[in-house]
């Protein structure tokens, strides 16, 4: 599917306008049923919907792993992923309901329960990357931001090696973006354990709590993260890095893994 | 409340290290109870509280007006709004279950139906702004966002006239800002068919939504829009007007109101 649609526009300056045409990132609702339950929608770029979709439900705690994915349909016209899986109904519907009541769009009131669940899993990666690296990889990941470059209306995710970017993917949405990078990696069962995650959006909470669910021990961004970001790093065992812009970069939390 | 938390980082470059200080925006958790329940719970910039979580309650139509706003008790130290509404607890609930199943973090089923039932509302202000006046106001905005130049960590929004911005909020999230606006001017009675509002962030069909809804005529970002958005604002009313930087802006839709 196209990501891009044009339009007529006029450009004005101080001086007079012109009329021109703009091209503008397309944003479609992804409707995700899950056992033929209509389970969210997202807003979202419609590229790798599929993978948004899978992604989304393993970060969601809807599926565990791999093997719970029976099969996955994807209407892109219409906007719709069908995706069996390996769970009973009620399990779903139970978990997206508390979800949902539990925190709307952010997280609720079982946010510091999570993390604290979550501090028995700290990452203990041996993992290690060089500054050099780093800045590298960063400048990389924003060559290969074209999109974004045209539109500048994207964000972009990509998981990495210290040596190289092996996925890059863009969406309207931050999380989207990671999400189709953790769809694909559930499907190709790649090891996340000494990977990199770069984001071109700010480290909050959530995104933070989406790559360490999944022991990933490096986030890496060219903006700043939140406070509860930087903490969240610190609890979890997460090299968090940020401002990776102008030939430096800060590390918040977890400098043993810089080497 | 503050806002900026200092955390001890190191600093690497190319050629080196040097410890240092970071200036990171602080995400909290605000949890808004309405008439005694628990409705839902944002992650925000910790500053004003109670007009967020009004804005917050007038956009998702659990508030019709200022009316039926009875009593708003903060707790900024906890993050809780506890808001007394003239509403029936059964109306509150179902109104939110349904957003929330349906929605999820975007739009759900009822997205094009909201859409539908907002096209006999296509707003019709007579209101004026002209390119140099666009470029003025956004210049000024630019300036009053220091905060965003200090962490670089969030969104600014404006509520403004031709002639002036008149309010100013940021947040760490772009929906958070426009709410914070938009519940002071529900507060104060602001009569808002003749305003513009100011964001920083990408307009996407979710934005632009809460906007018409107040019946707000001039929508502005100094970055781009999506599809959805373009499409939305030519279907209601609004004047999109996105890319406002380096002495230029592209006029999306009903240029008719520029001058």
């Amino acid at each position: 599917m196209d990501i891009i649609e044009e339009f007529p526009l006029i450009q004005y300056s101080r001086d007079g306008k012109e009329k021109k045409t703009g091209r503008v990132i397309i944003e479609m609702p992804l409707t995700i049923y899950v056992n033929d339950e209509e389970l969210v929608t997202l807003l979202c770029t419609p590229e790798r919907m599929d993978h948004l979709a899978l992604g989304f439900l393993w970060s969601e705690g809807v599926l565990d792993g791999k093997d719970d994915v029976k099969k996955v349909v994807v209407d892109e016209e219409k906007g719709t992923v069908w995706v069996d899986a390996a769970k009973d109904k009620e399990f779903i519907k139970n978990l997206m309901f508390k979800r949902l009541i539990t925190s709307g769009c952010g997280k609720g009131t079982t946010f510091y329960s999570v993390v604290d669940s979550m501090g028995s899993k700290k990452i203990t990666s041996k993992a290690k990357v060089s500054p050099v690296q780093i800045l590298d990889l960063m400048v990389n990941f924003q060559k290969t931001s074209e999109l974004y470059q045209a539109t500048h209306g994207v964000h972009s995710a990509a998981l990495a090696t210290p040596e190289e970017i092996l996925l890059f993917r863009e969406d309207i949405g931050r999380h989207n973006a990671i999400d189709k990078i953790l769809g694909q990696c559930l499907m190709d069962g790649t090891s996340l354990s000494d990977k990199l995650i770069i984001t071109s959006g700010r480290i909050s909470s959530e995104v933070l709590l989406k790559t360490a669910k999944r022991g990933i021990p490096f986030l890496i961004s060219r903006t700043s993260p939140t406070n509860l970001g930087v903490r969240l790093a610190d609890k979890l065992g997460v090299t968090l890095i940020g401002f990776v812009r102008g030939g430096k970069m800060n590390v918040y939390t977890h400098g043993e893994r810089i080497s």
